[in-house]
């Protein structure tokens, strides 16, 4: 399979989940509502992306134009919510603009995270990302360096896993060293 | 009501008003605390920046590493400001985050934006963005394919052409076709 391939499939995923999933009416939409900025967009549930995530989460195709190499999204994290755990052959780029989440790294303790953090997530690092349990969670996501390929996934964030989470207040990317 | 307790009334109305009024006077940092949603950074002011733009404007670096090949940072425009004419090599996405401001490519009509809106503005497009005059306006912007060269720079938006502006309800971004 060609990189183009790849992208083109990941770029199909994403459109399929347009055509097939349906706007959810339900408590936490409405709950959603005052925190978000950028489109709500679909729940993923029903959609290829569903097996990607634990919860309720709601993706939204920001930029999807091969143009700019730097295919981006919002995502609405229910509290709880959050993805599998997966890499980025090329890294991913994420803007928090509301709520609380965490970023964790395979074997790191997790970075809590609010409006206005920046994570710089390098190539092929194992990591997941999603709400605390308390708070709804917010966040543009880019995928940097998109045709190095398409993102990998390495099953679910277990509850296990996720109610005992180490959070650390160092912060894990680069950024924070400049 | 004698024409004594009627003067103390209009002397204390007019301090109030005073004492209101000045609470909301105030320099343009402290205008702009409760819009801010990424980190504020410096004003461009004294900086090599500072030839780029017109008016009150602030600059945060939020990604710098080259491993990702997207120069990412947080503008915020006080009422009025915005950049200079100016393109791309590789083009840009902006993310509104707060505000409301403008979208201007040569020729064409300005789009009005604000928060949740995205702009995708294509390589070598001469273009400029910054605040409408009665808001300030916060975006995050994203210098796609970098390796294609430093933007280019054209000159001021000048008070004529910004006074003139045609705005339009179309959205210039492919984005806005899906």
């Amino acid at each position: 399979m060609t990189k183009n391939t790849k992208t083109r499939l990941l770029m199909l995923s994403f459109s399929l989940m347009f055509i097939f999933a349906t706007g959810c009416i339900s408590d936490s939409d409405s709950e959603l509502e005052d925190d978000t900025i950028f489109p709500r967009g679909n729940n993923v549930a029903g959609s290829p992306l569903e097996d990607s995530f634990t919860g309720d989460v709601w993706v939204e195709m920001l930029v999807t134009d091969d143009t700019y190499n730097s295919p981006s999204y919002n995502v609405i994290f229910s509290k709880g919510a959050r993805t599998d755990w997966h890499s980025h052959p090329g890294g991913q780029l994420l803007f928090v603009t509301s709520g609380e989440g965490y970023y964790q790294e395979e074997g790191e303790p997790a970075r809590l995270l609010k409006s206005g953090d920046v994570v710089e997530i390098p190539p092929d690092i194992v990591h997941w990302h999603g709400a605390t349990a308390d708070s709804t969670f917010e966040h543009v996501g880019v995928t940097t360096n998109p045709g190095a390929g398409a993102a990998e996934w390495f099953g679910d964030v277990t509850d296990e896993q996720y109610n005992n989470l180490v959070i650390t207040t160092e912060q894990n990317s680069e950024k924070d060293n400049m």
